[in-house]
């Protein structure tokens, strides 16, 4: 059997710093006289008193000390009890909603999903906004941290690619984590602070400008109105948007890197590379769709095309246009489009655009294989030969996810749910994108008309998608258990 | 260079072989006094010089001796040519159709998938319903001596698993071919008289007994009526097909075993086991869902269920109720059950039960090594270890099939056709099934309104399926044609 108590500690140290920011909105509700002040106070009260209480009950554990074992557990217990805590405040406050909602919606904000059950959001008051907005961010840097400083050691779904010499130390992963976390923390609030001054300074109101900067930066998707980035109408805040959307998308190693002598570390990495190429691609394609097929004008269609397919790939979810309605073509495109994702250790979800790589990098080998059978061709990534190890990795992720996909899809089928809901509902769960297809969750829906047992599908989609599935999926195992 | 002359020796002989074929449904049609007949003779001729021209020009070559890269581009060109020529007699003959129309029909007989563009089926002379019956029949033997006696050479998407002693002396491919044909033809014969013999007996006309036994046995799903099998309305012919399109579907070499000493081989093989294990789960879950949610009497719900499902697992596409219609969860469960496909080495497509194997099997051992980095764990295929090379052959074909998947439903969506009938028009074809879902092309539907493009995609994603993807794929690579 596995010792609980060190992971016990580690989330009783998350929860109580949980419970401290939520007097955030507390402060945010209380200056705009809003009586739900009151509920983030109460549920930050609950959330430290669990925290402390776990950290005091476990303090002879050694959390610096975690085993391999550990850490899955610890990653997922993670992301499950700060989500479980911070929907408190979602349940208590006004608008209603059950807590199967509440869930979803704190999951949907600290995986940077963006899929909401709330509307009325121009008129909500601004703690329930600056919260939605902070879990993102905070989330957002959590899972920079998790892929960078945990994903590697755990060699999850070709992860290990991207270990750094102190990946396999094991016992220092949790002063590792909060270096990481430092370094990487510098550069994501600067991002978050340029982004917040471009769009006061585009129109939006200070606070409209900190929520959406939080939003971007983390591709996650809230947006403080119902009609999200199309309320404002602008092309400059959307251009805005849309730089700080493929910012968070990026590897944030890669600007570690840039910020020390490696000037161009970023333009030489094969997936930074391979994902400018996809939104150019699927821009410019739509854009030609739009404009032959829809008689949109030029350069309006490369407005709404550009900001949609980099919301969608980057995994961020804000629309401006309802794509729903573009016809054939552009639905078929969205509808795979979700699932692909930007690059790793970025702030993005999906199968990320390294894997594609690599399965591309495979396929053809495989193909060059197939006629020379005798032959020995190694795959290569940026340059590296790619062990088979990492391909069958690489490999088995791709699968799982789709895998994945299908059998959920069927599932929130099983609920009632009809099939482009329910596939696109579960797809952009697992990618963390936000809004779906079809006229339910479609960009211009939301989530409000989805039972309880659905929400709580999706929202697991969520947790599964945003740990790269093995680290969740490890724990189903007896091998985890017994071992 | 790839000398060219064996692979159209090859392609000659096949050719003249056809045309020789045709000369049955003429005198069908002569019997009936339908003018076709003589469509169906012209066809003939017309088939038979073509064949004879290519034997005489090229009859220096010695097609015994087929290379490796030979066997790629004889395969491709073999399917390709002979659709080509079997086309002629439907283009020609009543109702008018395009090429394109002729073309995709005469790929969907050969390929046993059964999609149709034709309707006024029941009305139609006996001479075009045969000539769809008989591209069905052969092309099922033909599938399982190129899957046999081909495909384990080729090394393509873990087929090597399936090779014997001989597959690797690429010198014997064609005398081992003709033996396999023989081998394997006369369970192939008995099958298809015993199946039309019980037809016969259960109210069918001899004519239609003998059309849609080549149907079922085939796994290609024909039929006499455009209402497929639901025209007969009978528990009992249901019941016969079902036990035939099982036995189309599963692996022709363990027949012989069978036949021969080794009584129980079927039942060991963890692939048989496996199909059966899904045709069981999906026909009970769906009759619960019928009778519980849809108040279907148990019965009923369980007759047409099992029919159905095995009419898709089998890739026959033989239809008896719109399951369009049975509400979310049976729509979703047919979105995917449609790529899934029978046993390796029989009648019947898609990505095959043997890969679902290796691939839960290697997913399993991926969580399990994740949890036990340094030990060595190999996973096993009927109670043998496959080899890493294997499992990344499986892998990649998946990948593959996935990824052809995508591009061709974005590829139909782009030529104006909506996503549920562009995404399943594609899945059908690439597995070979028949029926896709929707509206248009479900199974109360048929292809008749989709256009000459989208047509001719399909009866290329038919060709790709048929030939397990990589056959065709690789005459696309310069490695083929420099190496």
């Amino acid at each position: 059997m596995i010792d609980v108590k060190p992971v016990l500690f580690i989330i009783g140290v998350l929860l109580a710093l949980l419970g401290a920011t939520m007097l955030v909105p507390a402060a945010f509700d209380a200056v705009a006289a809003s009586p739900d002040w009151s509920v983030f106070v109460v549920s930050s009260l609950v959330t430290i008193f669990a925290g402390v209480s776990l950290v005091l009950t476990t303090r002879t554990a050694h959390p610096t000390s975690l085993s391999l074992r550990h850490a899955f557990l610890t990653t997922t217990l993670s992301w499950l009890s700060v989500a479980a805590f911070a929907a408190l405040p979602l349940l208590f406050a006004s608008p209603h909603i059950t807590y199967a909602g509440a869930f979803f919606e704190s999951m949907s904000g600290l995986t940077t999903t963006g899929s909401t059950v709330l509307s009325g959001l121009d008129t909500a008051p601004p703690g329930v906004l600056i919260w939605r907005g902070m879990l993102h961010w905070l989330g957002g840097i959590g899972i920079i941290v998790t892929s960078v400083a945990i994903m590697p050691m755990l060699r999850i779904g070709g992860m290990q690619l991207f270990r750094t010499e102190s990946s396999d130390n094991s016992e220092k992963i949790v002063p590792r984590a909060a270096q990481l976390a430092a370094a990487f923390g510098r550069v994501y609030v600067v991002m978050t602070l340029a982004c917040m001054a471009l769009l006061w300074a585009a129109g939006m109101t200070g606070f409209e400008a900190l929520v959406h900067a939080m939003a971007t930066v983390s591709t996650g998707g809230f947006s403080t109105s119902d009609a999200s980035i199309g309320h404002f109408d602008s092309p400059l805040i959307e251009m805005i948007i849309v730089v700080f959307m493929i910012g968070g998308a990026l590897p944030f190693v890669l600007y570690i890197r840039v910020l020390g002598q490696d000037r161009d570390a970023l333009w030489r990495d094969t997936q930074v590379r391979a994902f400018f190429l996809a939104i150019l691609v699927w821009t410019v394609t739509l854009s030609l769709w739009l404009v032959l097929h829809e008689h949109v004008a030029p350069l309006q269609a490369l407005r709404v095309s550009l900001f949609n397919v980099v919301s969608v790939i980057t995994t961020t979810g804000f629309a401006t246009a309802d794509y729903n309605l573009w016809g054939t073509f552009p639905f078929a495109v969205f509808f795979w489009l979700i699932l692909v994702g930007g690059c790793t250790g970025s702030t993005s979800g999906g199968i990320k655009v390294f894997r594609f790589v690599i399965l591309v990098t495979a396929a053809r080998r495989h193909l060059r294989q197939l006629v020379h059978p005798n032959a020995v061709i190694v795959p290569t990534y940026n340059r590296r030969p790619v062990p088979e190890a990492i391909l069958l990795s690489v490999l088995s992720f791709t699968t799982v996810f789709f895998a994945v996909f299908v059998v959920l899809s069927i599932v929130v089928a099983l609920l009632g749910v009809d099939f482009i809901t329910a596939a696109t509902a579960v797809s952009q769960a697992l990618a963390n994108v936000g809004p779906g297809l079809g006229p339910i969750i479609g960009p211009a829906g939301n989530y409000a008309t989805m039972t309880d047992p659905v929400l709580t599908v999706l929202a697991f989609a969520m947790l599964l998608g945003r740990l790269e599935l093995f680290t969740v999926l490890v724990l189903f195992t007896r091998a985890y258990w017994r071992g």
